[in-house]
């Protein structure tokens, strides 16, 4: 069993907190107030907006030393929905692992709307969670959690692929944003 | 009626002359030993690999001056599928949009693999066309096309989108060739 913790309490951490417990692992939650109280669980989940990530890594980055840390954000431009505010040849995660070293850094989840993984269905599929990153341990983990919980998961590769997985973010996220998909559709992934 | 002019009898080509037909359309098709066959369509869809675009520009660049040019390429390394070989800033479409500006280009396809096009069908979803591009007459009339064919198409927004799709789809062909999907799977767009 996992004891994850989850940094975050809006739509996607409440969704994801009901997937881990859903698959039998056990849960700690944070919200903003809650800067004092150390992370103890051995995953940690980055389940808050982009702009927010550096004042956590900045309130707990020694906590984070040698954990697996998921890091779901999307560094959108939320004025726009039009950019990426991370340079075009990498990602948000490729920041956080640069900025926590021995940390195992896994991209997941920033491509699922909450309702997908809280209901466990995009149009008639099983809801799919990509992972990406360079350790194969924590991909795994992170891989049973999903299923446990009710979900597919599939390795996406290397970390290196949070490039891809934050641009299409950037698309289904415009697309649900003009209204041509909807907040419980978007991209669904066919087996 | 439009005229589809298709540069490319591969199996992105034929799907795509088999769905123009199907929607009441006509279609000429070009494969490479018709270098010397003007294109008369008001519609030429680059079907060819990304990289034969360059030759095709060079032959019939002239040719292209007003029409609405369909880039349905993927600016694979296709050795080792682990990057595009554009500039991570830009993409494929925005390269041919700058080499021929009289054309109206769209991106479009790039991430239909072909059996989803011939099926219509991608996981019990209808098979979606995404289409970016920066006029709107132009991304209106292949809409059209693609709906007569019995495909859905959404309006991806302005052809800076390109560089998403065109980063959607170096995942997607990722998952495929690592056996993670079916060629005819993949995403599928949920409404």
């Amino acid at each position: 069993m996992a004891h994850v913790s989850i940094i975050g309490t809006g739509n996607m951490g409440s969704a994801l907190a009901g997937l881990v417990t859903k698959g039998g692992h056990t849960v700690e939650s944070f919200n903003s107030s809650d800067a004092d109280k150390p992370v103890t669980g051995e995953v940690v989940v980055l389940a808050v907006p982009y702009p927010a990530v550096a004042e956590v890594l900045a309130q707990r980055g020694g906590q984070l030393a040698g954990k697996v840390v998921v890091d779901i954000t999307n560094p959108l431009n939320f004025e726009t929905f039009d950019d990426l505010v991370v340079p075009a040849d990498s990602s948000a995660a490729a920041g956080i692992a640069a900025a926590l070293p021995t940390a195992k850094v896994v991209k997941a989840f920033n491509i699922n709307f909450a309702a997908t993984l809280s209901s466990a269905d995009i149009g008639g599929q099983t809801t799919t969670v990509l992972i990406a990153g360079d350790d194969a341990d924590a991909k795994a983990l992170l891989a049973d959690i999903v299923t446990a919980g009710g979900l597919r998961a599939i390795d996406a590769g290397a970390l290196k692929r949070a490039r891809e997985l934050e641009s299409l973010a950037l698309l289904q996220i415009g697309l649900a944003a003009g209204e041509k998909v909807s907040w419980t559709g978007g991209f669904a992934v066919v087996p």
